[in-house]
This record gives C-alpha cells, sequence and structure tokens, in this order.
C-alpha cells in the first residue's frame, strides 16, 4: 500500500441527506403504466423512490440536506466558509446553484460558493477539489451538497430511464484533518464517445429558444445498450490502474461505495469487479438512481451503519453522462 | 506587502481566445432598433461586438480558444492533464460543458475534466480550483477555457440588456511553476439577496416542461438599477479587504483586469477604486460583456499588451450573477 505520507489530508467531519415527501412505490406506476403487480419492481429492481412535488424550489432539498447536517453534528452554519454545490443538473442557466442554495439557507451572507460538475460523479469531483483548497489553507471547513430532482426530467415514454430515478440530497463537511486521513488515490478518466448515449439536451446554449428545441430536448435521454458496453469496455482496467496506483487489491477495500447508477449496473459491477457483497453499498432498493446524490447518499449511509469511520480503505466510484469514470480511494 | 513564501504557487503558460466570424456593429443594430445612426454606439459604449450564428455548436468555440493557445505556443495536447470548463451558461443540462469541449477537440480522450461556475467570475474560482490541485500534485498543467454564446440569451425586446452581450471564448493552460509566480490573495464572497436580479431561469431543475417555464424563461433578465445599487454598495468594502489582506494599496496594483460589465459599470469601478486609467484592461468597445470569457479574454489582451508578466502585482476582479464578488491578486 502507499505510505500514508503520500495522503492528501481530507476528514469527513459530517453527513446528512434530505429526502422529498412523496414517496413512489413501483407497485404505484404498475398502475401508472398499466402492468401486471410486480411488473416495475421486478424491472427496475426498486421498491420505492422519492419524487417532489413540481412546486417545490430546487433549492429547497439541497438546504434540507445541508442543515440537517449542520444540526445533527451541530455544526454552526457561520463555520462554514466555503459551500460547494456538487449536482449534474443546475436549478437554472444562470446564476449557479451554490448561490440559490446559499440563498435558501442560513449560511451567511458572503459565504464563498461554486458549482462543480461532473455530472453523476460531480461530488467525487468536488471532494477532490476540496482536498486542494484545504490544502493551501484557502479554507478550513467546506460544505458540499449534492442534490437532484431527476423526476423533473423524466420521460414518462421511455420505460427503461422513466422506473430508475429518485430525487434527493446528501451533504458532507470536509476539513484538512490531521492528515491521517485523506485521500490515497483519485481518478477521473472521460471518455467521449459516449456524449449523447445519456443526455439532456435543453438548458444551455445548444437548444434553446434561438438555436430551437423541442419537448424531447428538456427530458433525460439514455441509449442503455451501448452506454452500458462502453462502461463495460473499461471499467475492469480502469479500477486496475486506480488500485494499482494505491498499491491495493479490491480485496484491501473495506467499503465500496459505488453511484447507484441502476439495478444491472450494480449487479455487474460487483460480479467485474470481484467485491465481496458485505462490503458493497447499495441504497438502490429504497431510492432508485438519484444521479450526483447517489454516491454522497451511499457514503452517508455507509458511516450510519459503520462501515466507514475505523476502516482502512473506502472506495468511491461511478460511472456517469460524459462517458465519465472516477474512483476515489479514501482512508476515513 | 505578503512575504513570498506564502504564495501559492501557479503559472500561468499559455494564453489564447477565439472570436466568432459575425462581428455586430453599434450601426448595425440602429437600423434593427430603427434608432437614429449612433445612438446604440452612445448608450452601450461598444463599437462591435461578436455574435456566433444560431447553428454553430457551442464547443466549437471553446476548442477553437483551446486549440490556438496550443498552437500558438507549441503545447502538445497530450501534455493537458484535467481541462476545466470555467463558464456561466452551460452547453446543456446533461453532460457537463468539459466533456462536450473534450469531444470538440484534440485532446486525448480518458482526460480528466469537470466544469466549475461562478457566473462571470467562473475563470477566477477555476484558478483558484487549479492552483490547489496543482498544490497536491493530482495534476502538472491544467486548461481552463471559459466560452460563452451570450447571443442565444438575448431579450431583444429589453434595450439596457440586448446591446451589451458579445460572444467569445478564452483559454489559459497553467502549471505549479518555480514558486515565484502565485496567487497572492483571493476572495469570492456571494450576497445572495442579488440572486434575481441578473438571471436566466430556464435550464435546470427550476422552470422546465414539468414545472412550468414561458419563453421569457430562457432569456436574460436584468434589474440593472437595483443590480448596480448592490454592487456599488459592497465593491469598496470588498476590494479594501483583498488589499489588506495582501497588504497592499491599490497603486501597488500595475495591472487591472476587470469583468468587463458594462460601460458604466467599468467607469464606476475605475473611478471608486482609484486605479490609473493606463492599468485599467479595458476591451469592452470591442467585445462588450462576453461573461465569464470576459475576464480571460481582458488576461489574454493584457499578456500581448505587455501588461502581464514582468508585473509585481495584477488584479483580475469581478462582480457576477449571484450576486458574486470575486477578486485575485497575482504575483504573474
Amino acid at each position: 500500500m502507499k505510505n500514508i505520507n503520500e495522503l492528501i489530508p481530507l476528514k469527513i467531519i459530517a453527513s446528512g441527506i434530505a429526502l422529498p415527501e412523496n414517496k413512489v412505490y413501483s407497485s404505484d406506476l404498475d398502475l401508472k403504466f398499466n402492468k401486471p403487480k410486480g411488473f416495475v419492481e421486478k424491472h427496475s429492481g426498486i421498491e420505492y423512490r422519492y419524487h417532489s412535488d413540481y412546486d417545490v424550489p430546487p433549492a429547497k432539498l439541497a438546504t434540507n440536506a445541508l442543515h440537517n447536517t449542520l444540526e445533527t453534528h451541530q455544526i454552526s452554519p457561520d463555520s462554514i466558509d466555503l459551500l460547494i454545490s456538487a449536482s449534474a443538473i443546475p436549478i437554472q442557466a444562470l446564476p449557479y446553484s451554490a448561490a440559490h442554495i446559499l440563498k435558501a439557507s442560513r449560511l451567511k451572507a458572503g459565504t464563498a460558493c461554486f458549482d462543480i460538475n461532473s455530472s453523476c460523479v460531480s461530488f467525487i469531483s468536488a471532494l477532490d477539489v476540496a482536498s486542494g483548497l484545504l490544502a493551501t489553507r484557502q479554507y478550513r471547513r467546506i460544505a458540499i451538497v449534492s442534490s437532484e430532482m431527476a423526476s423533473r426530467g423524466i420521460d414518462w415514454s421511455h420505460q427503461e430511464s422513466s422506473l430508475i430515478f429518485g430525487d434527493g440530497a446528501a451533504c458532507v463537511i470536509v476539513e484538512r484533518g490531521n492528515g491521517k486521513s485523506g485521500i490515497v488515490t483519485y481518478k477521473h478518466e472521460t471518455y467521449p464517445e459516449g456524449l449523447e448515449l445519456c443526455e439532456i439536451r435543453a438548458g444551455g446554449t445548444r437548444k434553446n429558444l434561438r438555436a430551437g428545441m423541442e419537448d424531447s430536448d428538456f427530458l433525460f435521454q439514455m441509449q442503455g445498450k451501448p452506454l452500458f458496453k462502453l462502461t463495460a469496455s473499461l471499467i475492469e482496467e480502469f479500477t486496475a490502474r486506480v488500485l494499482d496506483d494505491a498499491n491495493l487489491a479490491m480485496s484491501d477495500i473495506d467499503t465500496v461505495i459505488p453511484h447507484q447508477a441502476s439495478h444491472l449496473g450494480l449487479k455487474h459491477i460487483l460480479k467485474r469487479l470481484n467485491i465481496k457483497d458485505e462490503r458493497f453499498v447499495n441504497i438502490y432498493r429504497y431510492r432508485g438512481n438519484q444521479v450526483a446524490a447517489s454516491i454522497p447518499s451511499a457514503l452517508h449511509e455507509a458511516i450510519m451503519t459503520d462501515r466507514y469511520y475505523g476502516r482502512d480503505y473506502v472506495m468511491l466510484l461511478g460511472t456517469a453522462a460524459g462517458l465519465s469514470l472516477s474512483e476515489m480511494i479514501l482512508r476515513p
């Protein structure tokens, strides 16, 4: 294994999540789609997921996760000196989401903030960026919030993708720590041959009032089979490079926290990367795919179920629209 | 002044810009608005700005700036190990813009990338983030690209805001350097009481097909007077805090590179912050407000006109939708 002196210091001092009130059971969707009882649960692997009502402001879900985290851990909002919003889908085209979250929050006016986006692995990118900003002592305590309302982009005419998404938000607070916790290794690779396999085309300069747009441009579009094929062709060697860089084997990793992409995607990763079932954090059955909020939500689950602190190595792992692969090995 | 040992190492090794082909003279807009000759130039302070045709892919402008930079400085695309897209308006809601730029570029597949967004000051946030990632030796050479097609969000029925925007892109390549160049001080503050003063409401989870939207949600909306008032109430004390932190006075700053927000905004900053005219980089007359691409475009202008390298202190300065204030003092 890597020498501990090579760690990039980073300590997660608190975490929390938020979910919308509206629980959508797969049995509800059986009725919606006029399918036999059990059809949606069987095809999606989900018992229920949460969907926000359309009139709830997006920043509300994000601040619920932030405030839950601060309150549970008795952290003063004034002690946060940087807020990073790490979500795939913005709240609006301008201004950036962190400003919206700041406004809805109890953090002090004037707090530094920005957005980081690498679609479903935004949270891992944000952790890495935070480690750099803590290393240069520019900030002492950073809040990272990932919040998604995927339900607002569901194409209900596309069965495969419409069943899997759930809304939610998660927050972690990080500090530099004492140098014994941190990032062992981190790698992000993007293969843009997969760019169009997973997208929402509207929202920015490409599809809009001036350049032209249609209704489908606002809905999540996925080409499941080619996406699976491309990911499958890359993930094993990518993981081997990450583990090799850390001089570790998968059997050394105590807890693996994957992006909760899909039922079959999770099964595939578990098998192909030789991860033991009991080390694999899987919250998919009760959340669905929460886009960028999945990884920090699963990380929070790992913390709450005693699979984070006190362990030697924890891996965050995700594939994301782009197509991007991201893995980070942490010493908790 | 601050001890040089307190610098956060950062060296800009190359820069470049790109502009669309279509030059829009203010005299063209006189005709469009049925105004007397000279009206638009007088009111906007702009002789011409550039607008992209609606059928040009947004990533094309970004990669033009990236490739111009790499070619001019004979930097191999393969030597870039991280691409940061630092723009205010995304290309689309999913996936993130850096993946689009990577796809359109000659950078190698697999290159790490992500977006940073703090609206018009995104480039300054990206420089700061880059300094952290270089400090922890995670990356050696980082390309930052800011690219905007503001013309696609112009509300032509709103005279004040419709005259000022120009499209464009800029790129800088940064490394850690030898420790003699870097960030002397940096501050970002966001005051979200100004959140709604400057916005494009569509594009994400707030206004869309499900939650509801109308045509105006796709266009840039600005409340000029309250925005000016809020900015004016904050900028002097903010700048005093930045200078104080660096133990410098404005007279020590050799070159000031402001966001090119507006004709009157630039005049106001020049006067209120006691900046000497010859030290102030102003490209507004021939570009307009290029959103997040303004600061790196003006930085490139400073480099090309010998007002960057060899100077003691250079300040990047901007106010941005959020409302955010950002200032960074660099030793070139």
